[in-house]
């Protein structure tokens, strides 16, 4: 390993995981709470047993994008819809966020107060209580504009946790809508393109409805949020922890014109490329038509089964290509696109 | 208010409060969860009602101390430690933390492993488990080497709960220690000045055995950890928020040799400094004396009864002056150490 931080090792890739496996998970002793969930599973939040069936979710993202205003978001909506997004796919209900503000010495007071009311809007649509929070100034040239750092918390039935952990053969992969709007719309403004050109929108939104409804029809044995490292990151850390291989058909992966152009125009898979607003979720092969329906039904019109669980295995995630032939997926192994959440 | 936010917006005195006032706390609407205690607050915690007896406590705060190591501690140490802290004085049991680590591009991994070994430590001692993380890179130039946000729960019983807002009139005001040694620290070294020339070192360390061997006394009214804005800030909240006025005596005030000597280099008032180890409380003055004799035999040796509350009022603090005399205590108006913590 070098010995400086990269890039790399920020781009939720590969250099990430060894970077936390060799300076983090090995050095903290004390990483889970009795029987909950901790650090060393790495899932969108911990959680942590309270007394009875219910157990408490706790997670924490820092939202470093840039730049920070964008087509369909900005770093305030960003912020707590990915925090939001960390509980939900644990199968909680959000409850509560507080937040730390970081931000430059001559930083604009009126771009703060629209940040401000786009992590309002979030969570007065989404009914999560932002209780609390800290607010830092750095010297200018310390910090890029600002950084916000968002936690959340939200309870969970015992019998509806979802752990990256619980998929099994024969289950069907769900993408709940087109992927890779987010990453590629960030990466249009970090190349000075047009976003709007190509029609790019970020994705940034919500995700808990859609989590709930498919929790009301049962079957749900793993889910995701596809952001940093995209839907081949997701993928992957569902397959590895699940000790399974996944299959999906390059054909039912649904993304739209803008971002394939995008993809065209940089070489970049837009398997790698971020969602912000939307779920892959591993569900029994019984309800997978159950649950593409009632996702379609709910505004999900994009929703579709991409893949199955096809055997326990060391956690290998196969593509299907159009074109014919079979390749494995990894995560990115650079920073594929710096600095989109 | 001026356009841009300057660095006197950070200093968690006057200006940081109008700032959160004009663009946080009159933008967020949904502020607490039912009958807890939420934005409006601005308690060292959230608070949030669970079923039955138990309330949960969430805080959340950025870390940004500059230098990153310094005696006494470093910025993993402090981050962990802040964050027990802001749990432990609300009167909760401190039970699992969330980390957030950004790091510039070209960071050492060696100091990020000694700043993640400063972390586990006091993870360990304390019993709270770091159950989960976020960790970002940003380019070169975009941050100062590291900041790290943490956020913790905590658990507290319904009759424990300690706010701000519980001073009563005849109560008395204790420290628990020196006050001062974490903000003078910082300050001589971002003078270049040699810390252990002048003995300082800082108060980094938890303080939930001491809030606990208080709370089990009784009488602990209100309590706070003085870290930015100092003792002069955390009285004044108390003071404001239980609508009272307290007058403390400044030959009562233990401060140690060093922190004077450096006060008296710079003009700052040992009032601003910062401590992160030291708590102040308000407790009931017939149990003053038994909390000072079992706060000394617990090892705070300098901890001593400073003031009392006198009466109800608009919230001011006067600190009667050795000299004789008596004068208004303020929160600081500028930024007085810039990035204490």
């Amino acid at each position: 390993m070098s010995s400086i931080i990269t890039l790399a090792h920020g781009s939720g890739g590969i250099k990430t995981g060894e970077l936390i496996n060799k300076v983090i998970r090995s050095i903290i002793s004390f990483k889970k709470v009795s029987s909950g969930v901790g650090l060393d599973d790495l899932d969108d939040s911990a959680i942590i047993p309270l007394n009875g069936e219910m157990l408490l979710a706790l997670t924490i993202d820092s939202y470093t994008v840039k730049p920070i205003f964008f087509p369909g978001g900005d770093i305030g909506k960003l912020a707590i819809t990915g925090t939001i997004n960390d509980l939900a796919v644990m199968g909680a209900l959000p409850i509560a966020i507080v937040d730390s503000i970081v931000v430059e010495e001559g930083f604009s007071i009126d771009n703060l107060r629209r940040i401000v009311q786009s992590m309002n809007e979030v969570s007065v649509k989404e009914g999560v209580a932002i209780v609390g929070g800290d607010f830092k100034v750095m010297p200018k040239g310390n910090v890029d504009e600002i950084v916000i750092t968002t936690a959340g918390i939200g309870l969970v039935r015992k019998n509806e946790l979802v752990l990256d952990s619980g998929a099994k053969v024969g289950d069907k992969v769900i993408v709940t809508g087109t992927i890779g709007e987010h990453g590629a719309t960030i990466l249009a403004m970090q190349l000075e393109l047009e976003a709007t050109d190509f029609n790019l929108l970020s994705d940034c939104s919500p995700i808990t409805k859609v989590i709930r409804e498919v929790l009301s029809i049962g079957g749900l044995h793993a889910a995701k949020d596809p952001t940093r490292g995209g839907l081949a990151t997701a993928l992957n850390d569902i397959a590895k922890k699940s000790q399974v291989n996944i299959v999906i058909r390059e054909r039912d992966i649904p993304i739209s014109r803008g971002v394939r152009a995008i993809c065209e125009l940089t070489g970049i898979d837009p398997l790698h490329l971020a969602c912000e607003g939307r779920a892959v979720m591993v569900v029994d092969g019984e309800v997978a038509e159950t649950i593409i329906n009632k996702l379609r039904n709910i505004g999900c019109s994009d929703a579709s089964i991409i893949g199955e669980v096809t055997e326990e295995g060391e956690g290998l995630v196969f593509l299907k290509s159009v074109v014919g032939g079979t390749r494995i997926i990894d995560p990115p192994r650079g920073e594929v696109v710096p600095r989109i959440c």
